[in-house]
């Protein structure tokens, strides 16, 4: 697995942006760069040092990287006579060949030093730098740098994410189940029976058009055509997925796609990452420790393949990406998000207005469609746009954002991907079916 | 990698087949056995026995499968009290887990017994069955019995290839170069220039129907719609390949899927598989030996990282397979096959007659599409239908054919697929290009 | 692990042999020869092909290499013009440095050619050339080659070993249980109780020395101080050694080396190599198929872990290889080696004549002595020379000799060496103990 | 490689240490503890996490695994009623079965919790309860424990010397180099030549005797005998060690033992570990960071393979134990000790007293010793002693301290012991040979 598949990615789509006042950008500036200070405001200095598995950075990795960026985009093309230190440009680079050499991803759990402090000094140094840039620059500059701006703080919310998913794993292998933040008062859940909404068939425009900010991957805005379907009116708990457990689920190959059940076998899944069985009794490991699995919650933490495999044994599939992106296009971008510092999805609560809920927070919700490039899409030249289309193998679309995902970072056309092998991620499910 | 993902696939759709005589299946079912041993004549009894690697089997044990398959849905079935052999029922079961437990895959090389002549034996008292079964089949068991006949046909020819693909990597192990079959004349070429074929955008309808014989896969048809697009005349050579290669095509970064750039760095991959250097000069290893890379032949061989990269800096992409089969539509079912006996791709000839040429034979075209389900597809019940869908993950699309399928095995809508990084098929290049 | 390390090593101590007429010499090659051939006579074709472990050589190898060390060292110095296929050099090269570059070891198995035929057909062209030049040398050749010719004759008696450990590995792995030699009559077994034998201490001499043949890592004899000690009368049987596994041997980590724990634990051990249990009984496969365990023979296909957890467990240790020289200084030649074509341990029979008893034939003992050099020794100069001593690191002695050993091919100071894991040697227990 | 080899090793020798004070038994205890805690004066919190290798060990598991070493074997036997803390003695257990399970040492880097802080804490609980219960020991407590207590305080010198091992490998693996220490100044070295001291053949006594401590592989004390032999006056410097390396020392299979070879090619070893060049001239990354290699420095961070080839290509070879130890009966035990803080081996200085130097401190002499029991070792008793001699095997034995040694740790007879690849240990070299 190349560990790289994991970056989030940028996006270089042309927009002007240069409506905003240099005052209000350095606002922004500061609301997502303070937002990753506050994340990481329950750690204790050992917790920003270990990287849990080649997939992880350690959260010391991610503050300073989301600096670098700045630094390297920003900084070093915009302050006249500004040179970076190359030690932290070889650290703290991800991926980005045509900027330089790298540090080998596997090894950022190896570097104890700079320290935590050092690295906030650095951080708080290319702070000081932004604000100085942003203060003096012309328009012509902000006209020229809003898109790379605009593009570092979602890199910055992309890496928000991360780094909770990187601290919940490396907390769930200590045996001693650190808590990153206390239980909240438990929510009222009751039972939603699930819906089936229909969709016609026909020709559909999936995609982001228009001059507000996407992803390049969301690009261009295009035609499909659709036969016929329908989706479920919300996510699958974890009773349901109890259920499939208690099913044999996890025993049954032919249930499973051929390289799920490798996988399954290999690393010997009996039930969703984090979960343990005891005295009979499923608990979870959240960021609130190891909790009793809560019913009426989504089930979260699990595979594509795992997901595929429930639909299959529901008698139900997984939406494609377009279907998906059709049936939630007038629903609100409103859910649990990571603002409500739940960092856990919740049940769905008493009355839900439409019929169609939880598209968005809670769960990224695995689609039946295979990672590919848009018809007409184009890769942005230079080092940031370098990488863009480049993860488009072997991994498949997420939509919606989680409980971990900023609200002002999601989109309906938002795509996250990751191999269908991974469970680190606040992955869940939402079946649909075929209409004859 | 699973090494099950490369079982060939059957077929279970439903259809009427019974207005053949038993007569006529019986001479079928000879022509498609007596291919099989005919492609195994040249062989010496130890070429029979090696696995040269997982994802390849010993053509001893292709011969026993492919009788295990008719044994097993036929003569089970057909035949009142046949019992089977309950160690070549383990030995000799790829992957149908319903029909019981399995010899594990990588380990088929180290099973020197049975003996050839053993397996050969097995061999003929199968056909002696199934001689005598259809000689003495009542019309309704004919009528039974026809889909999963059509499917064994299908099956056999499918480990034709597979054993082709399998030898030719099993002698390119072999310092001394064994030759499978002499060179035969060489044909002659002339350079073809590439041209370009447009498509209009719309609504077309892709896949499968009607009561002829297709894998499961090719169905339901169904329509999709494409945006305007143009496709390359004919394939690429390896003289066009080889520009590629001399402008440092395989150490560029930029030109890579992410993942592929890691499986070039762990391969070391400088040029396609089977390709040699010696004084400047490029060699392959064929199934008549190593020889001169012939600048006009399609380039084959490669994978589908190697096609992307390819494409990238060539400035096109990869056809998607919808566009493929489009274009295809009205191409003959005619080219290099396996019956002309070359177990190589052939340069274009001098006039070739359609403007769009060499779209079957030769060499599987990879496709930009990764193997999912068509929509409204249904993996059909039972043991031999258990598994048709459970391949649909992290696998690219082929299409049409190789010089080492077989022409009446082949079809317009045939889905071939293999993981992006897999080479020892007979996978070539077309390019395709969107149209503003 | 190296795999070099399991390659038999030659001995270039010089000698006077030149009282031999080339007569016998001729006389001498042709029954070490033959009797190669005589062991792979049971063999179908494709058991000659496969390597069924890293560690193991296909037995077509071992037909090749043995006729290779002939033709390198005796043709090729020997015959005027004299010129050795390239290829063949390459592939049956087993780890001369210094002679050449070689096929790399773990890959023998995938050579499906030359032949078996070829292959027999290079053996006797190397006879008849090595019969022609032992037919014309003058006094001055033999009493140069000599040495090289016995060493010849000890290097293939060794592959004859390795031929029979290598089919019986693989034999091992068919679910068949092919059988290479029908079981003999049942040898009348008695129980013969363990006795204990006193040894003083005081220096001792052990080593070779005078002019007799000896590889060179049993030279020089040289003095050790041993301490008092006592030795079993008899080996390890199955029966005791089915004690230990019921009494948790296999699940008691305090009985083992930590390293040994390890390797019990990643490969799984709970019984000797080969051992199966079926219906609360032990099998074990032999070379004339599947088994009963016979309690009274001595058990085999133990590692050096399991026969040292053995004696830990039974109150006792092994004994090191200077004691056991000591013990077995008067016993004779005598047991049951390869020319019994027993291929297996006995028990031992009714009436030993010795106090001690089966100190050769059966199974090679293991000694607590790990392998290091003789105080004094010298490698040889030159490629046969060239790697003597290299092996003399993390591996174990064995004495005594198997029932695949030949006879006239064992000495007292014979010092046979394993990985302390390595398991499918014939490998066997006498205990030892401290004398207070 | 079982990781567990790497633990420091008990000892539970009887011995009669009653006739200290309590306060003495006290003043010792912090002695020791406290020198722990300067060790780790230098460090960041960030350093004391990470676990470079699954060899090492984070520096926060040593402080706490030394505390649980007291915590387990003296306060939960000598203070009534005292309860210990299931995580921790989970999480800090080294390799003690009979004790209780223990986490998995490859994933020592992986616990952020507890912080430094709270081990801090744990370790002065530690501490306080321990200055208790020997304020208030009895002459039988103290007489009863004084055995254990003993072993408490080597035991925590091993782990200082694995602390500093441990750091420097973190450290190394840093591209900003941290320093743990300041260079000192630069000590006078000037060459001294090499030369060689006689000794003859006879029976000698080697091993441990008396009351004083030593870890029970040192006894019983035994005769072994001696054939003549001369050993080197002093260490083999850097200066040396180049030369074989511009030799081709690395380039030469001839020089090294098989195993060696493969360790060499597969690690890529072309000098000693943490050394690199840089612009023609060799560098080494010590604990003050990285250095000119000083010429007349002993060589250090060498293989026992590194050691043999070296010594091969000198025509020499390496002292067995008991020549090391008869050569060194009669050196002082002073040297370049830890107490020194050079941390890193000195020149030898100018007017050398003794004819043979070095033996004490500086780095570890590799020996040709495999370590094993010496005749009529016996393990003690209980948890304690439940693994002394689980370790002997593959592992060959080193000799004489170092410069991470504490100078009261050490005796004539200890014996170190490591596998012959490892090369993070302060290990170097002395020549031997053989007199005629």
């Amino acid at each position: 697995m190349n560990p790289e598949l994991l970056e989030p990615r940028l996006n270089l789509s042309p927009k002007k942006l240069n409506e905003l006042t240099p005052a209000s950008w350095a606002e922004r500036y500061r609301e997502v760069r303070s937002f990753t200070e506050e994340l990481c405001a329950p750690l204790a200095v050992e917790d920003f040092v270990v990287q849990s598995m080649p997939d992880a950075s350690p959260a010391k990795w991610h503050l300073a990287h989301t600096s670098w960026f700045f630094e390297t985009f920003v900084l070093q093309k915009g302050l006249a006579g500004y040179r970076s230190d190359p030690h932290y440009a070889y650290l703290f680079n991800s991926y980005y060949i045509a900027v330089g050499p790298m540090h080998c991803r596997p090894r950022r759990g190896l570097i104890s030093r700079p320290t935590v402090e050092e690295t906030y000094f650095y951080r708080k140094q290319i702070d000081q730098l932004m604000e100085q840039f942003l203060a003096s620059a012309t328009v012509e500059q902000i006209e020229q740098f809003a898109p790379i701006l605009e593009l570092g703080f979602h890199h910055e919310q992309q890496h928000q994410e991360l780094l909770l998913m990187d601290l919940k794993h490396l907390f769930a292998q200590n045996p001693l189940h650190p808590v990153y933040q206390p239980s909240r008062p438990k929510r009222e859940a009751n039972h939603s029976p699930l819906r089936w909404v229909d969709f016609p068939e026909g020709i559909r425009s999936v995609g982001h058009s228009g001059t507000e900010f996407s992803f390049d991957n969301e690009r261009p805005r295009h035609r499909v055509f659709l036969e016929p379907f329908q989706i479920a009116s919300r996510l699958v708990t974890n009773q349901e997925f109890i259920e499939f457990i208690e099913d044999g689920g996890y025993e049954r190959p032919e249930l499973w796609l051929s390289l799920g059940w490798f996988f399954l076998g290999e690393q010997k899944w009996i039930a969703p990452l984090y979960w343990e069985k005891q005295n009979d009794e499923w608990f979870s490991f959240t960021l609130s420790g190891l909790r009793r699995v809560e019913p009426e919650e989504p089930v979260c933490h699990v595979s594509y393949f795992e997901a595929d495999a429930f639909a299959r044994w529901a008698g139900k599939r997984l939406p494609t990406e377009s279907e998906w992106e059709v049936a939630a296009a007038d629903a609100p971008l409103a859910g649990n998000f990571v603002e409500e510092r739940n960092f856990h999805p919740v049940p769905l609560g008493k009355n839900p207005v439409t019929p169609l809920a939880q598209f968005f927070g809670d769960v990224w919700e695995w689609t039946s469609s295979a990672y590919s490039p848009y018809p007409g899409y184009e890769a942005p030249d230079g080092a940031l746009g370098e990488y863009n289309g480049k993860f488009m193998c072997n991994q498949y679309v997420l939509r919606g954002g989680s409980c971990a995902t900023a609200k002002n970072h999601i989109r309906h056309t938002y795509r996250n991907f990751f191999p269908p092998d991974k469970r680190w991620q606040f992955g869940g499910i939402r079946l649909a079916e075929n209409l004859l």
